[in-house]
């Protein structure tokens, strides 16, 4: 039994792998660790935890690592101490592979454990482009991986082309289009998300439609992030749409994003936006499904939304240079070009499926190809 | 004034960057902030430190991050710890420019603090390809790095094949090689090195001429690391040549050589081994000169002594794939092999110069790079 | 000039060594190295750095340390990158004496880094007697520290039954009520505190009166927070009196007051009490003054309150032992005991006050300590 | 069934504690869990853990945490590494209870990581008095603990002075008599220390008697370490004594012992020193039988040599302060002096044993005390 060890480190990383997990828990020849990092385990970023024990899987180790303050010198040191923590738990558990998801900063941290301690990785993501560190991120992961798990096929040639051996490298597809493929899109969300969810700020009235909003500071624009959400946030409000708002992650810059929210919401009365800090990934499927679109710059609006066809307003550059569908219409950080946007999306209704980023079965292939490849630390450049 | 921050790990990366450095200090528009940190600040490494405050450079900040064991664990904890306590020096000094050197494990520490605290990195010594875990290391670090100085012209080539923006890639050759070439090469070594730097071990007569030896482990084979420098110990001792040892830098499976040349040093009469912990960069240049060779791992053997014409003995799979001049003969980790070899390079003489690396002046070209580039920290790669 | 390094971790500390910090930094023969740590720094605890930079004091360094949880394990783990950051500093700031105060579980860091660095450790506000962990940290502080300024002479006794050296133990009184003694206490509230302070919740009709509320978990207990809380808070509203709520310190627990506050906050209209993250010492002093009261477990109803004859409701366990005035009803975490001896207090009005904890000049004769002391970090107990 | 988890961090704990794991291995009602730490693990200080794997104890976690340099800073930073990992091994592990040994500098990483995760703490050899900074950690940890089992009537005594409840003050005697008491002190050595255990240094011809040497630094006065132990050297070489030397603890120091030693190595020539990194304990304890005494600071001359009868020269202030038996001259760091006492004890011969530190049994005692006492976090002084 191989023993596959995926680190999950933030709320996005599950929905991005959680089809895999089943996959790899139900190969009969792979034993599933599961280890929760960072914010991933903290209750004001949405205890990821909790949906991961509801949905029964084993958690191997919790491993406490965020540094408070939320600014580009504790994203570092969370990082340091991720390594050392991280380190201990692979020492421990001695997994034959290890698992790291997409380029948030904290993935870095997996990655230099395992290849550290010679133990072969696996990156599901790479290959593909964007702003922020990420960009940084996502590739430095890449030359520390011994296995390229990328979701287009694209991004598998960048991968070739940076050198990486082409042995090494799979188009599984992403498997985050899994769930928004196997969950059953019904013509009217079976729940109240308010009575089932709580959340915080104005009472929403959903049979007018609603719009889902989840902006993320962009670190390398850290500084700007309280200013960049107040525009989204007066932009929303003066359509006086239904939105549901979703904090962001835990990030340098974060603690803008939350100052711009709660300021707002002490001083301008924003009956209709209501904030939520998360929802497991098959409701927030649902909850995308009956949506009128999503915006801010979540990868959620490029990746599974272009798969449902919910339109997305993708403001800024944090996702600039992602290959993305046609139910995307980017803006900069300006009042007047998001609410011309939103507005243009609201009106435009759903889009036509696109399968740019799969359509199933990709954690099924991940399963397989973690189970059958032959392992090795060793690596050079192919040229 | 730009303040240009050098970050030194190893007694290796003083050699390879000390000309910058005085190009640095020197240039007008440029402040050195000199960071020694990892195994440069060890008694047992040959405290680098001594050498660089005895050459009268100001180190701004002295910081111990080497947890002891030289297991895969302790490096990755080192790196880990590195990036808390690294983080917190570039917030204390504020640079404007971050420098990091070649690629051992430990350099991964400085690119991680710097790029995710916004500071633009520069990375001397990218674009090369060797075994080992250096291989992924420096790759990574190419990955977070805003501007590369490069060694030679196929390295630029890589970088830019890797998709690096080709305005930020300089080949400005090996600084290593200024120290080389400007050391005035003499008929005799007009000092005694055992007078000067002791060591212990046997007595040399070093009137019969030398060889050096200088054998690290290799991260990815760490487990087999003593036996492997057994056999070059007892390849060297059968042929009965003076040789001066050096102690290795400090890895996992550090240990494991150190336990080799221990064990060995005390149950086999090895009356012409004399080893040591260090020698400050310019007279290791002589001491190279005027020996017969170098034998083992060290990457001074395909650098250096390309230029010096030195014959080089590289055993082993730690400098596989690094371009390399005429003076090097390859072999594995075998008795016989490495006997042979060493006889025919001690037979051999020295080789013709080969300005593969350089030929003197990447420190100025350094200094004159870091003072007029325009700084960015957004990064995308090319394709 | 001698170096005293005064290391603050919490929004508490400032106002207990403000006054003192002020006459360090009026001496003629003391230098004020001022290092601010873990929540002090962080706005969700109130900034207590921005006070402290308003207040025009130097801030020699900011050092980040909190990692996120609010968990008995986090607690533990800040504490121990507090150590590893704090030696940093100290080994770069060199002070001559490093003051530490009270007995917050984040102080012990301070302390094993000055002791274990040699560096001559004070220690403010030993010798008393609490609850909860800080009954163990207090007592272990004091055994790693050389001097000790207590607040009343039982302290001072009890210190010298413990085998404290007489010589090293200094009845100051505390400087808490150094600002206390010092603000002038008007007639009337001179500013609106929730147009100067804003705070979330309930509107506030300040003129029928108000009461003060600050709990913090009892991290013995730290599992029960959320419920022992609640019952403060149901007891509170049942009254309808007006309240001044302030957030609770970092601490494991935490997460479960501000969890019991926010549930609270949502789904039970509380018209009247109104949510604060910090105010500065001597704003807090003055709000204390024209309150009808505090109730909570906080050491300032003892401390303080006592000094300004401000009736004081204790709650729990926190304070148990801490030698206390006639201002104090104590009652456990029990509805009726609380919301009776609210209108108790409530009713009763001011007390006379009381000089247990001093009146006026302990940061002067603490200055005058610092300055004049042999310093010496060898240490015996007296028998 | 109680678990137990027992820390060790250095050579000398395994001693001190090794008959109590023997007894709580083999009680009915207690769960041994075994954790090694800093320099427990490490090849240059002996590698305990070969003893203990070789002894059937299974050990639950190696948690490495020495971070190389020998200074005050990296004792300080070990400790606070030493924090973070073990409160990560409590975590997993969840005992019932932990014990800490004596009073070394990591012991307190132990306790604050115990003790602030609210499991109850026990403290064995608290109470004692000597000099160096082990008086500030032992004082701090007793402090920090719930239970204490100490080795004499006087430290018990003491502990009731300072305030700690006499419920929970227990006298066992010292464990590491039980060795001392249990092994059989045969006429002559059954074997031959170099043929068993190596060395390195000088030819011993034990035929003609031998002294065992073991000077620790002393953190309190590091900076005059190699300075100490160069006195000591100087001594026993001009006696020609054979001498059994152990390389020093890990400590702020050690460093400048260890140079000491390998400088007069080196440059001396000591034909009858050798030098040893580590016995198991009983061995150790057949080989003070056999000798003619023991020089240094180690308490193994106070504590276990009492009990042998064993002649001790104690050197300097580390003991300072400790109970002792007759068996003992205490010196200063002076060649005359030391040399003169080395041979008053070289002739003496045996002295009478000694009960002060116990006659064995203590492991049992101890064993018995965890299974039945009630346990609990809460605590507060006495008075």
């Amino acid at each position: 039994m191989r023993k596959v060890c995926v680190v999950l480190s933030a709320r996005p990383s599950y929905s991005r792998i959680k089809s895999a997990l089943e996959a790899i828990n139900n190969h009969k020849d792979l034993e599933l660790q599961l280890v929760l990092t960072a914010s991933s385990l903290l209750d004001k970023y949405g205890e990821v935890i909790k949906n991961v024990q509801a949905d029964n899987y084993k958690v191997s180790a919790e491993v406490f690592t965020l540094i408070e303050g939320e600014t580009l010198l504790t994203s570092a040191k969370t990082t340091g101490l991720g390594i050392i923590e991280i380190a201990n738990v692979f020492n421990q558990l001695q997994p034959d592979i290890v698992v790291t998801i997409a380029d948030r900063y904290e993935t870095l941290a997996t990655a230099v454990a395992a290849s550290y301690m010679n133990i072969p990785l696996v990156h599901v993501q790479g290959g593909e482009i964007t702003g922020s560190i990420d960009e940084k991120v996502r590739n430095a992961v890449t030359r520390l991986s011994d296995i390229h798990l990328v979701a287009t096929k694209k991004a598998a040639e960048r991968l070739e082309r940076m050198g990486e051996d082409p042995d090494t490298i799979f188009m599984t597809s992403c498997p985050s289009i899994d769930i928004a493929s196997s969950v059953e899109r019904k013509e009217e969300l079976e729940y109240d998300i308010v009575s089932k969810y709580g959340g915080v700020g104005g009472d929403l009235d959903l049979s007018l439609g609603y719009l889902v909003v989840l902006q993320h500071p962009v670190t390398t624009e850290w500084e700007d992030a309280q200013e960049q959400v107040t525009k989204t946030l007066r932009a929303i409000k003066d359509l006086n749409y239904n939105a549901i708002w979703l904090w962001p992650n835990s990030d340098a810059g974060s603690d803008g994003i939350s100052k711009g929210i709660r300021i707002f919401r002490e001083f301008e009365q924003a009956d209709r936006i209501r904030y939520f800090t998360h929802f497991p990934p098959e409701d927030f499927i649902r909850i995308l499904h009956h949506s009128r679109g999503i915006a801010g710059n979540s990868s959620v609006g490029i990746r599974e939304c272009s798969y449902l066809g919910v339109p997305t307003i993708n403001i800024g550059s944090r996702q600039k240079g992602r290959e993305r569908g046609k139910n995307v219409i980017d803006v900069g950080y300006d009042y007047d070009e998001i609410k011309k946007a939103v507005i243009k999306q609201w009106e435009n209704g759903h889009y036509n499926s696109d399968e740019l980023y799969g359509s199933g079965g990709a954690g099924e292939k991940i399963a397989a190809i973690l189970a059958d490849i032959e392992l090795s630390i060793q690596k050079s450049l192919s040229y």
